[in-house]
Parts: structure tokens; C-alpha cells; sequence
């Protein structure tokens, strides 16, 4: 079978394709045929050592996959042979408090950019029935993230979304499964139909009104979001203190303007709102954002699909950050 | 009957005591003969006409206020002549969401330093029976605020306080009522003996341990503290980051100590934790507070009780900040 | 101005319209011109002498109420002259815990079935602007009974409904805004095109398949539906036993079916459910719901709409039970 | 090593030793060596024949076992060889959501009645460091049970327990954590001292006050408790309609009594509560109460200790009924 493993970091160069043996499948697992897999910016940051803590060289990487169950081990009642599944962020995050230890794929784990894995049975969950391979992979990091960072929010409330990376496109494909009224920003007017069409009520072009979050403000009579999910960092963190609302929430995501200061904890406690951190989410979570994908029949966005040979390529086109959704890679 | 107004901004000399006459009683309204009033920090900021909203000069301070009723107007069920009562910090903010605008004594409403008061009854809470009215005076602000702080703790969690300020004395008694670990950190080793009989587990001199955050992980294997009631502001949000745990939450309460810079937003992301701004409470958190007050016949801490004529007084003590618990005014 | 009083019990003679002095606004009250008022099963049973709990001879009738605030008392900051609102169920249960008591009208207050009514500015809530007065009408009662009976239903959950009186079809409304699908029942076909208008996902006719129970188990793959609205007490409660999931609730709403027996109390062990009694709301609960009518502009269901004068003549369909959604009487 | 297996149904002679060979170590897997194991009435129910779904004759007995790691599997990172660990009640509900199917021990799984056991690392967690084999033994379904039944109490609130087997002094011990006040019953008054060191507040004697229920609204000012852990089924369910509060709780764990009949619906309506069944609990639930367990040295408490040889005397005592807390075997 064939297999990436990152050998050593900094360029992409460090991705190269192997030819390995297939593992077999001991009690508890499964031998899992990969059929998809997709990236996230995590996976970008570990490849160039970017990565604040530490992949470890020679690893499989990918935290999100899809595929088929060919074999299973003694034991396994989760699953059967045919089943379809997708990973989980962290394999041994099952539900409940987070744990003291949370692994990780590329660190603790191989990942997903193989033809085929043997893993726990644990560390996977049905995929919703309508969906693809391709549209399955996508899940396990984005969508969850989402799925976290809009924890609460329910119908009557506003959220705020920045940008079309693959956080953000679920973020409002979720919000509106929940009934909530969605203000989505972009740098350009050409993604406002895409963008209405998944569900978006409102559009802002935060290049043209740079002080979107006042924008929010006057959309909601003043009042603000009760969510805003924060995936610029430094960058944008400032208006989204001035978008949320008296008792809202903005969900930390992660970083992805690196543009921009420090800020005045005086001025998060004046805004009255929480500031939550998210990390992704358990396998519970995933399980149950899951049930609502399948009930709705959600489908993800999916950026590009590129073939396992030109895993380097679907690399670049995530980083050129030109995205409207998920980059995907088909195994 | 002798009221105090707040009849410029600037100086302890704002403080005049007059003589007016009894006001009526209308539908819905109760007389109540005020006994005791405690202060707040914000009554010192609205003095020196440092609050940054705006209070209306000529108005009668204090928010937090404790006495008997002595007439009811018609309609009135809540109460009946006799029974006890303790204001409410927001009068308009009865229950469920924060209103869009939260009415404040001292803003809209005249406040509390007075012998008498006639109010709406439903600005009013039945005060618990087994308190003295200098003790139900302090309730309003910093037990509400500190309660708030503490939503959503449990026993197997692990709180931290800051000082022995009103709203982190009430902290940790109520902390322990509900079954948490109490980690105080002080700036003598003298207050030690009278935190531990208030229930505290561990004690950190912040003064010899300046990074106390740490202290605070070493305590507890590493993980932290599930909860940091933060009252110092930009003077000590470095270490409550460090020592919140991943999941943890630290309730923003107020910036007493004004020293101290910005703080980078990706610190607040990497703890994986929430900060969350708390605003005092609606008069439903007080009484939810109330009936656990009630149960456990806890008793608030009080640094110094002044009589009515030395309201000035009250103030100097609370301004030099060397305070153990409550200020309070007899009426 | 004209108000309609219930004399004495029993029959619908007791319903008597008298002219009456307008009465005076004092403080923290405002004069209500009421435009419309709803019926519930509650009026029925008032006037036919069948509540279980006391009403008071001599009172007006009417729980439900929407109108216009014509003038204001002093101190009044709720409302202003103009603002359209409407009624609370209970006037004294404001947000937060149950009070010890729910004071009702017909009970310790005058209702709605007036032309002006003076109340406490408390006891009402702002109506959504999208709305007439005879829609607004319909909100207090029923549409508060089938929010608080969803309560915690999310997207990804079944929710099922027995019938289309007012609480059923709010039921069906409202679980679509949260994200939920809908299996309604109904006693005849000739029902299933106006249930799918209002967003039903499936349709049993329950006289034709009486152990729907479980059918709703067929249809959510044996799972059973997470949130039974039950309405119908003894006649039904077998069956929304079966067809309630493992950890899904059954909503207690009332009793309109009075036939059919007692019930094991291992058989609601063994469902592995909770079964939990709904008593409307409070205004706290009101003022969540109306969020959400407002910004998905929810249009109730009036069933049919009867002049002042023909009070009686609404009664008399109410009773009559064939009704798809709410009664309302034009002031 | 020796195991016991129940071969047939019907009588304690269906309880055999016999030798068996250690099996061996699979990837994710852990050898245990069991040190003490626990009764609950399900295990009596099960030698009996009287469990109402399917055990397979064969297995070995026992939900509940204690022990220590002796050997890990490849790729187990949860355990170490050394720690001591207990099992969980239901090995697949490892958190969130209630799987569609709970795999039980004597069903699908062999228990813990044994010397060792070979099992998914994930079918474990830790057991606090402060307790003994026995005690650790006592958690997973007496423990766990009390705990889900109390979930949601806080501190202000009421909680009624019924006699003192297992789940009941559980459910004193863990309330008082929670900072609730304790009314507890039982059939003699030569309990009421070591109720009372366990912390139970208040005691009746519900033999010689068999309308119990409203000696607990007695003691509440009539308000009735907010939780009751009825573990009575048919028998006391009447008194726990009477003991319990508006918007309180009845928590149905399970029918020790089994006079008595059935109930009326509207009984359960009129009293505004809820009445939830609860099935023992997640792994991520265990691990929550293990939390408070060993922040606060909680001891389980043991009626007696039997030897392995001894089984059957164990079951004997423990369907004598007579006992105060939980009968274990020391393996």
C-alpha cells in the first residue's frame, strides 16, 4: 500500500509517497480502506515545522479521513466490514472533559494520507450516509470546530462569520441548522451569492467597511451578535469585541492574521461578552453534529479535490488561502 | 427624613446629607425604612466622578441597600409590613437576558444612602432570616458579582481568588458551598489564618510568589484551576491565563489594579480556555444565591460598619483598599 | 368601556358583558386599550365551574391579551405610549425559579376580556412588531406552553405532536425553528396538507393507526422520537410511552383526553425517558420565544375570529374541539 | 486462574468455580489482575433468572471489579502496568449520547467475578488513589447511579433518599458534596445515627410515618423537595408525587419495592415535576463523580466483605435485604 510520511520539515519536499505493508488488524481494530482525506491549516503549519508543538519526523500525516472497513478484529462490535467512517481529531478524546492529554495525529499518531489504516475502532464514527468519501473527509477538524464554536447558540441568535475557509462556510451551514440569523463577512463582493446561498442573511466586505464590527452592530439595532466566530486572531480580534453582543460569545478559533496587537483585557470585560477558546471536540461532539448533518442532509463545500499522487499540489492551493471551503484529497 | 445626595463629582465633599420629607407610597410600591447600606468601589469611581457612564449628579448613592417594609400600596404581594428586604444592583434586570439597557442607581434610579426609600416591590428580595441588615446590605453587588464568577462550578473543581476584597471573600464561601477546592492568593501571610477558616484550601502569598499562576498548576498535578474569579484587571490577567486550566474559565470581575499592559490574544486561544465577563447579576441570581445562603447559613464578611453621620468615613476606609470583607453604613 | 365578568360557574350564561368606569394609572402601571384576547381550554373550564384550583366569581376572564399601551404611570421606563403588548400567563412569574406562588388570572387578577385594562408595566412583554393584535393574542398561553414543553430540543432531534389544537400547532412551528423534524398525528387525512404547510416532516392519522406509538419508532429506525408533546394525558400517554427514545423526554402538557387508566411506573422506568410536567412560563420564557417569532416572523395559527360581542359564540367553538389552531376574540 | 460463570438460571447453585487458562494480551488491551468485585441487585436478578432481557448463560457475573494493570497490549497509552483501575457499567457508553445499543456485562461481555480479565483499556478508568480495592469496587453502578440520579442538584436544594441499600447512601454522600441538605428515610431508628454521620440532615422513619411525602413538604415549609431518589418503584412512588417540589425532580432508578400499583398520569402533571429515569451512566459520567470522589476522600461505604471462595454468601446477604451500603468481594 501506499503511504505519505513527513521525513523531516520545512518545505513541502518533506512529503514523499511509500510503499509499505499492510498492517494487521489485532483485537479491537480495524483495517480501514482510506478513500479520502482532507487538509486543514494545521496540516500546513506541521509540513513547513511551523507547528508550536511537537510532530514528530516519519509520521503519516492527515488528521482527517474517510473510507471503508475491509477487516475487522476480535471484538469490534462498533463496526463491520462495509461500514463507512471518518476519523476523529483526537483519537482518544471520546467524550466527556477534556482530557489531561489530548493525542494527536502526526504527534502520538499516524494519520489519514494512506491508502489504508489499522486503528482502534474507537477512533472512528459512521459517516452520515448522503454524504461522499470526499465530503466525509472534511468533517472530523473544520466542521467539528464549528460545530464547537457555536455551542449554545440557538434560533433568535446572530452569528457572525469571517471569511470562506472551512471553518467559517460550516460555521454558517451549521447556524442556520440552529435556526440562527448569520452575518457573514468577505473580502469581496464576487463570494455573496455563494455565500447567500448557503445560507448567509446579511454580507459585509470587510475590506470595504473595516470596521465591520460596528456594521454588525447596526444590522442587529445595536444590539450585536450573541456569536461571533473569531478565526482572524490578532488581526480581526478588535471588531469582533465591538460586533458581539451584552452576555454573546466570541469563539477563539485560531489565528489566521497574524496582522495586528495586543489588546486591553479592559475592554473584554466591557463588552460584557465571553471569550472562549475552542479546540475542536470530542468524538461525542462530532457523533452529534453528525446526527444533525445527516437528519438536514448538509453537504460540505468543497474547495477542490485533488488525486493522492498530487498531494503536494492540494498543499499549495490551501495555502494560497484563495479558498471557498474544503481542500480535499481523493485516495 | 435624612437622605444623602451625590451633588457633584470630585471629592469626598460631594457627600451632603439633607433633610426631605417622606415620599408616598403609589400602586405596586413599598416604604421600606432602609437600616444598613454597604459600599462598592463603584460608589468610590462615582464620587470621584471616575465611573465611565454616566451618573446624574443630585441623586442618592449606593446600590446596595437592607431594611424593613413599612407600607405597601395597593396591588402590592410580594411583601407585607414587616418583612425584611435587600435591594437588587440592576432594578429593571428581574430575570432571564441582560435587558438591552440595565438601569443603575445613581443613573436612573436614586439609590439607597437615606432613611427611608418607597420602590417598586419587584426592585426588592426577600432578605435571608438569618442575617442582620448590616449583613444583608452587603448582598446586592459583590456577593451577586461573585456568585456570577462562580456559575457553573462544581465539587471536583478548583477556584482561584485574588485578595480579600468583598466579591473574593463572598467567592470563597460560596465556593465551598459548592464543593470546590479553594486555591486564595493574598499579599500577607498575616491573612492567612482568617482565609482558612473561611474555607480556603491552599493559600499563596502573591507578594513572595509573584508568579503565582504557576504555584496554582504545581497545586493542582498541572492541570489548573477550573476557575480564576479575576478582580485584579490588566494588573494580574497574565497569571490567571497561566493558571487556568485547558476548559477552565476565568470570570473577569474588574481591574483594581490598574497596573499592567495588554495581553496577546493567541495566549487567551493556546490556554483552551473561556474569559468571561460578569456584570453582577439579575434579581433572580441573587435569589437563586439566597436560597443557598438560606440553607447553609452563611454569613457575610464585614471589614467595619460606620453610622449613618460618618458616611464619609466609610469611603476613606474602603478607598485605602486595606479591607478584609464588606464596608458597611448603619442607618 | 365594556368588560365581560364571570358571575357565577356553570354555563355560558355566566359570561355577561357590564359598562365600567375606565380606571386611573398610578405609578409603574399603564392603560392598556386591548385589540384582541385568546381562548384556551383554561376559559372553558373556568366558565363551565371544572378548574381544579379556585377562580373568582366576579373577575374577567382571560389569561390571553394584546394591545396598546394608551398611557403610562410615573416611572414607567418599560413602556411608552403606542407600544403594541401583550399579556403574561402569570403576572408575578417574571424569570428565574418557579415562584412558591403563580398568581393567575381569573385567580387574584382581572384578565383580558375588556376593552382597557390597567396593569403593572411587569406583567406585560412587547409584542413582535410583525404581528396583528390577533396574533399577538395567541402567544401567552399556548405558544409559551409548547416553547417550554420543547425546551432543549435541538437540531438533529424528532419531535412529536398529538393533534392540532393551539399548543400542537405552536409545537409544530417552533420545533422546525429549532432545527427539529415533526411527526404530527392527526384524527383525519383531510389535516395532512395544512400539517406539511406548517412544516410536519411525517403524518399519522391515529385513528387508523391507534398504536402510533409505534409507528413513530418505525420511522426514526427504532429509536423513537427524543421529545413527545403530550396533550392528551390518560387517553394517550400508552402510546407516547412507546414511542418516546431512550433519553428523549415527554412533554406533560394537559389532559384534553379523559378516557384510558393509570399507568405502571416501570413502564416510564423502563422507557428510560423523563416525563416532565409544563406549566407554561414565565415572562423570561415569553420574551426567548418572541426573539425567535420575531426574527423568523412566525405567523400563529387563528383558527377562526369573533367580535367582542359574540364572546360566548367563541367559547362555544372552542369546545367543540375541532379546531386547527387558536381562537381569538376582536376587542 | 479462577473464574466463577453462571451456567444455568434459577438458584445460587448455578454459580460455579472453575479453573480456567490466563488468556492473552492484544493490542489496546490490558490484563487486570481483580482484586475485589461488588453485588448489585441486577446480579441477584441475573442467578435468579429474573432479569427481564436476555443474560447468556455461561459468562461471568459482575458489573463491578477493581484491580490492577498486570500486563498492556501494543499501543495502549491510558494505562501503565501498576495502575489500579475499575471498570465501567456499561462498556461501549464511554460518553455523550446514549448508545443505540448499551452492551452489558453476563450479556455481551464476560464481568468481573474472576481472578483476571483480560478487557479494552477503554472499558476502565482510574480508580481514585484514596481508596481501597473494595471500596473502588463499589463505583460503577450503586455510585454512578446515585450520581446521574442527583445530576443537575445544587446547593439550596432539598434531596430525599429511601432506605439504605446501595444507590441510597451513595446518594446522601454525594448530595452533601453538592452542598444540598438531605432528608433521608428508613425503616428503623437504629439507622438514624449513622445516616446522620453521612450527613443526612433531617430523618423519618417511613414505617412509622408511611405519608412520608408529606413530612418532607413539612420540613420544606411546604415547598417539597426538588430531587428524590426513588428507588422504590411501585411501592413509594405515591409519596414521591407527594414529597416533591414545583419544577423539582423524582429520579427513577429502579423498583426495590414491588407492592403497589399503578399511577395516575395527571397525578404526575398536577405535581409540575419531572419524574426521569435514570440507567447507571457513562464512562465520562464516572469519571465526573471520581473527581469529586477524590478531591474529597469520599469513602464508599461497605455493608460486608466476602471472600472469593465465599461468593454465594455474598449473594445471600445481599438479598436479605438487610444491609447498610454496598456487599463486596475481596478476590
Amino acid at each position: 500500500m501506499k503511504v505519505y510520511r513527513v521525513n523531516e520539515f520545512g518545505s513541502w519536499d518533506a512529503l514523499r509517497v511509500r510503499e509499505e505493508a499492510l498492517p494487521e488488524v489485532g483485537p479491537g481494530q480495524v483495517l480501514v480502506r482510506v478513500r479520502a482525506s482532507a487538509l486543514n491549516f494545521r496540516d500546513i503549519l506541521i509540513v513547513r515545522g511551523l507547528l508550536p508543538y511537537g510532530p514528530v519526523a516519519g509520521m503519516i500525516p492527515h488528521s482527517d479521513g474517510a473510507g471503508e472497513i475491509e477487516a475487522v478484529g476480535t471484538g469490534v462490535r462498533r463496526f463491520k466490514v462495509g461500514d463507512r467512517v471518518v476519523s476523529t481529531f483526537f483519537p482518544n478524546w471520546l467524550g466527556g472533559r477534556i482530557p489531561k492529554h489530548r493525542e494527536q495525529y502526526m504527534v502520538e499518531h499516524d494519520g489519514w494520507l494512506a491508502e489504508y489504516r489499522v486503528v482502534s475502532a474507537e477512533a472512528l464514527s459512521p459517516m452520515p450516509d448522503h454524504l461522499s468519501f470526499e465530503e466525509g473527509a472534511t468533517l472530523p477538524c473544520a466542521a467539528v470546530t464549528a460545530w464547537s464554536a457555536l455551542g449554545g447558540v440557538g434560533p433568535g441568535d446572530t452569528v457572525v462569520t469571517l471569511g470562506t475557509g472551512g471553518v467559517s462556510i460550516f460555521a454558517i451551514q451549521l447556524a442556520k441548522l440552529l435556526g440562527a440569523r448569520v452575518i457573514a463577512t468577505t473580502s469581496t463582493d464576487d463570494k455573496f451569492d455563494k455565500l447567500r446561498q448557503l445560507g448567509a442573511d446579511n454580507l459585509i466586505n470587510y475590506k470595504e467597511t473595516p470596521n465591520w464590527g460596528q456594521a454588525v452592530r447596526d444590522l442587529t439595532g445595536g444590539t450585536g451578535a450573541e456569536r461571533v466566530i473569531e478565526v482572524g486572531g490578532p488581526a480581526t480580534i478588535a471588531q469582533s469585541v465591538q460586533a458581539v453582543a451584552n452576555g454573546g460569545q466570541v469563539s477563539l478559533v485560531g489565528a489566521l492574521g497574524n496582522q495586528g496587537g495586543d489588546i486591553d483585557i479592559m475592554k473584554l470585560f466591557y463588552s460584557q461578552a465571553a471569550y472562549k477558546a475552542i479546540g475542536v471536540g470530542s468524538r461525542s461532539d462530532m457523533e452529534e453534529m453528525n446526527r444533525v448533518i445527516s437528519l438536514h442532509k448538509l453537504h460540505p463545500v468543497i474547495d477542490s479535490v485533488f488525486d493522492f499522487a498530487d498531494a503536494r499540489a492540494a498543499y499549495e492551493q490551501l495555502d494560497g488561502r484563495k479558498v471557498f471551503g474544503k481542500v480535499v484529497i481523493r485516495h
